[in-house]
């Protein structure tokens, strides 16, 4: 007999930034027999699955997918166009941004940190004096977080595409869009992002283990002059596949074919336009909400100013350990799961205990985050945590709409 | 490729008064082949799985399965006790004790309905005169209902046993608890019930399609005494099988079995009066909030004392069609379904659209109640419908309880 | 934890005379949260539904719908059309003829019983006898089984139609289809055929639970003349249902109408006539395998004429107790589970464990029946049980057909 | 409404090499909603599923765990011991013995290939040869294939290690069991082997997404003097983590998980010991009947000597293009998929119609294999393609033990 494992009764939510809910049906149609590797139906749908994946990113450029989690994604990308020795800069917003610089390094780069803290965006200007300084442009590539999931900072990546125009540096702009893509608007060849990274656990609402890389014309010039990309992460065939196993490197994720498909059924049956116009809404709502409760007693939104605060995921911050008494209380009370603070102070610090996130990415709707909301204030009011009022009303005044 | 049906986006929230929302580990344990139906699991499940059903209904007394809805049941119990010619007392609170008594009609029993309409509980001293002057008992049984789903009226059991035991009456009390079964307190044998029916589909959290008879020795002794009892219906072998096809008239249900099994594991391991106490909970949290809301405008709910108010499902009434239109909203906005107004007015006559229903039975929990409170909060806002202030803030409170 | 329950590695296969083998594409879509009945999918299906379910029946005549097992639909078939102290005929050629007529008996019927033994068909010039006997044609209805589950021998409908004609004899025609539907040839209204019942779980591929009774318009005006029939029983709500729940005289078995859509869609796919093609093919190929097994040794076939044995079911003999030893077997060491036998003895009579059933119904192919047939063959090596060769290679040489 | 995607009825055999069948309660496990990645289930999970990981490999030594394909775990093998430049030697026995060895390639290695072509095992003295020839002990590691997919050849891997011990060369022993663990015996520690590699979808049972690196402690060693790893591929913090994401470099491959556990609680239960005697015993059933099929006309079993046959795949061929022409029948007409031959000729080469496999592999027992085999034996006849006498018969010989 199966066990259902956690303690609280009724439907639980997970509203972590990510993995993130997966619908009924993604689950449903990865529910099946293995299928043929070398005919059939997971063969023929390839092509429309990668058509459908690039209208999500907004590209017409090229995809290759890898059996992996983001940080593959973001390992991948960097194989294909960054050698021992050469040069990326990493304004960092997060510990996101950090990280795929401390793997760039790993791999043998000369990596620059811009580290902007884990409240504000990326200073334009600050960029624009390191590229200024660049006068031998030995910069190869910028690696820029669209939203770092662990600060909940969206940055602009248009103004970046800009910056490095208007200096005319030729450094590759590589965008990881993990927490964003399907949350918050993204245009690939609008924009001029040359690499994109992200993985499907999240705005494609399929269960954690496939990551892509988008990438464009300017990108594979810059892979062809490589002394040596390993055969698992080479895109080449993975984006011109002959054989269907080149999509993959070998066998297929076939489950996840199946639930990809769906979810990019559902994502485009919406349209991408009224996922973002969705997102942006609720969390317009989630932000009502929390500012209202910051009106008295600690809670705190990670990022002040709006206009820098991801669609898709919100850090907030609580007099610690009050971050993690709610956290657990919402848990064992509610089923409500909400993210821990990530990256903010380490684990074993006190000040860890302060931190706290709300996943709001993909398949997520307005009644959804009202029981998210009210879960948060009935654990508020239970721990006699201080709070401002009338939060559920702003948030359903926005839901309203 | 599936296709996801509806068209709101995220998870959908089926707060209908049955069925209910079915927990992921009782669907889960549905999705199997087909297992012997001679030998092995289903077989050897039967005992454990009756003593459970028989657990949650708070007796020691037998149980019959049926293959079959509510209405199954409740002509299953009808076979059993009543013949051509009996008379049945009937005290309706909505229109299901109305339903009940038609069946027995149509099975040829004299019905003495006593309707206490739609907003009031049975009224003991109108049911005592209506025995009193039954001089000669020819009233075989009483058939009570013990929610009525349409009206959300809870009766009072324990006090009709009362009155049949001072008159010293020998009616049978038949209660029909499909609504209140696993979510309103319901103690068959402290409480004196004869015959009780319910189905799975509601407080049991499994989906349609098996329906129980729980009786003891007196109403087995009024079945000895029957003229004929159809073979499909008679409730001997089922509760006394010799073999394990016995237990179902035929063919098992084996899928609902399994799903019934997971059902029982999850109330038993929280625990039958932890769950009454969880419902009772939230459903002061749904008073408060529609208390609230009914301050200014014209919500009200239907049952104006909360000792008469289930705490499996809330019947309300708004102007119509405001009901309608709220339910066309939640729906079509926030993948929140409601339940429809149900015998309160016909569907055709305009005064239809000023009901609506909320169930909030079984697999339910506080952040999912916010989350319905907070939807319909939400449409009553889009849909400029007048409502009182601080409803969700209400329901907060309770539920931080 | 999930716990796989049985003892024998690899996927298992159940070949025993209903339930059937399953298709994993009716198990996924029953997968699923339980859906809104008073509006959008389930109800919408239905006019489909019930079209396509006529169809499998070839009959523009009239269906209802009943939660419940094979069981569940003889008696409301009888409850439409048979009153107490009505007249019906019972042509049995096993347990299940033998029980159809014990539930009219025990609704009130007045039984004629003809009884044809265990191994052969019905005698159309007994049954023509007990008509034309039947001068003042008290007789009211033939109860007859198109294929008796237990002896596996299939009836000549048509002939008994022919019968009845020839002697303009007015008892309507009530046919058991419950083990033939979707496997034997079976056309409703060319066949005459005044009353149908079956199941979903066998050649409809559906976990049990629902039932069906196919009427036309005569068998209509017979029951418009019934004193009194029961409310859950009555036929007319369903077959001609005003509101949606009428189909189901209650709440809607709502996860079976999705696995129903869906084998009904597999079904129609195919196509009916070839269907029944794959089943006569098959069951050809199984016939030779045993025909061969029989050619020493004691396994015979139940039934000696090929022409009255079903393509939906083989019932077979061994010397007792190998049939038990041989299904104790398969089963513990193959994962493949064979019927027992059933009504050919008791079960506490040595001569029980003498018997054995194939089930090939439904989701079948040749590669699944070459399983079992080797899986047999494996079984009468392993346990010394005598039996004539070349079995294997005659099903083979039928199925490459 | 999902749509079943095959033509053929009836349940469907994925017969080819991998991804093998999936056992139902894998799939049923992988069908839930996603767990929370920071504490609970998964987490606390992990210890013992490293733990019966190693069982399965029999080791006491060191795994990480990859989201990947085999190809990934073969990458990841080599990025963690073998650097630009350094020397590998590779006894290739099929395509995917030469595959690793391009691999190895790519990634700037010295690749001595000894190409012991399609239908040959390694043959020692040749090792032995270019292992002496290596007198300062330059080749870094051997790169063996235990079973080539393509070729289904089964190498000596305790041989090798006699090889390398007797010469007392220093080479890491690297040992692929993509295709051969849970299938053929294989023994880490006892065999010393110093690294190896295997995937999921086969003998684990578990759709494909997941594959492994087991080490041991001599390989750690060398991986601690590698001038860089990359972060992704890097073993360590994999196999000795901290933090929970650390085993998966990232976000964890949570479905997967829960599908490797029940898979992983299968093969316990029935204990590896028996699940190689089972695939040993089902393996020389299968080539019974091929060498009974190969005794007239062309069908021929790759590997003649049965020492050298791997008991999880057979590779066969046949006059062409009567390969590819019996695929075909048994999918189309049986949802019979067997494998096609990979490696032995270029998909545009008609020779390519000359080969066809059989997967064998994990979650099969006797009655699927006589399915396959019976299935095998109808095609041959219905395609008129010249075969020997008595293959099923003399499986069913080998089944019945």
């Amino acid at each position: 007999m199966s066990q259902p494992p956690l303690s609280a009764p009724g439907r639980h939510y997970l509203a972590i930034p990510g993995p993130s809910v997966m619908p009924d049906a993604v689950l449903q149609s990865m529910h099946r027999a293995a299928p043929n590797i070398y005919a059939g139906e997971v063969v023929d749908m390839m092509p429309s699955l990668v058509a459908d994946l690039k209208r999500v990113a907004r590209t017409d450029q090229h995809v290759a997918i890898y059996i992996g989690n983001g940080h593959a994604a973001w390992e991948a990308a960097l194989a294909n166009v960054i050698a021992t020795g050469d040069r990326v800069l990493v304004p960092a917003t997060g510990r996101f941004g950090v990280g795929w610089g401390e793997m760039a390094t790993a791999i043998g780069a000369e990596v620059e940190l811009i580290d902007f803290g884990l409240e504000a965006p990326m200073d334009m200007a600050r960029i624009a004096d390191a590229l200024r300084a660049d006068k031998d442009h030995r910069i190869k590539a910028v690696l820029a977080v669209h939203v770092d999931t662990s600060s909940s900072i969206l940055n602009d990546i248009p103004g970046l595409r800009a910056v490095l125009d208007d200096l005319g540096h030729p450094a590759l702009l590589m965008a990881d869009c993990i927490a964003s893509l399907g949350c918050d608007r993204f245009e690939m060849d609008a924009w001029g992002v040359d690499v994109m990274v992200t993985g499907c656990q999240k705005g494609l609402m399929v269960p954690p283990g496939v990551g892509f890389v988008f990438f464009n014309d300017r990108a594979h010039a810059v892979r062809g002059a490589m002394p040596r990309v390993s055969r698992y992460w080479d895109w080449t065939p993975r984006a011109f596949p002959d054989l269907f196993f080149e999509y993959f490197g070998g066998t297929a994720p076939t489950h996840h074919l199946y639930g990809l498909r769906t979810a990019l059924d559902m994502i485009h049956r919406e349209g991408i336009e009224k996922v973002w116009a969705r997102h942006a809404q609720l969390a317009r709502a989630i932000w009502a909400a929390c500012e209202a409760w910051s009106m008295e007693g600690s809670l705190a939104l990670n990022v002040s100013d709006r206009a820098h605060r991801s669609t898709a995921v919100t850090a907030l911050r609580l007099e610690p350990p009050q971050a993690t008494q709610l956290r657990d209380w919402t848990e064992q009370k509610l089923g409500l799961t909400l993210g821990i603070g990530l990256g903010m102070a380490p684990p074993d610090d006190p000040a860890w205990h302060g931190f706290f996130r709300l996943g709001h990415m993909g398949h997520i709707n307005g009644q959804m985050v009202m029981g998210m909301l009210g879960g948060i204030e009935t654990g508020l009011r239970a721990l006699d945590i201080e709070h401002g009022p009338g939060a559920l009303d702003a948030a359903a005044a926005i839901i309203a709409g």
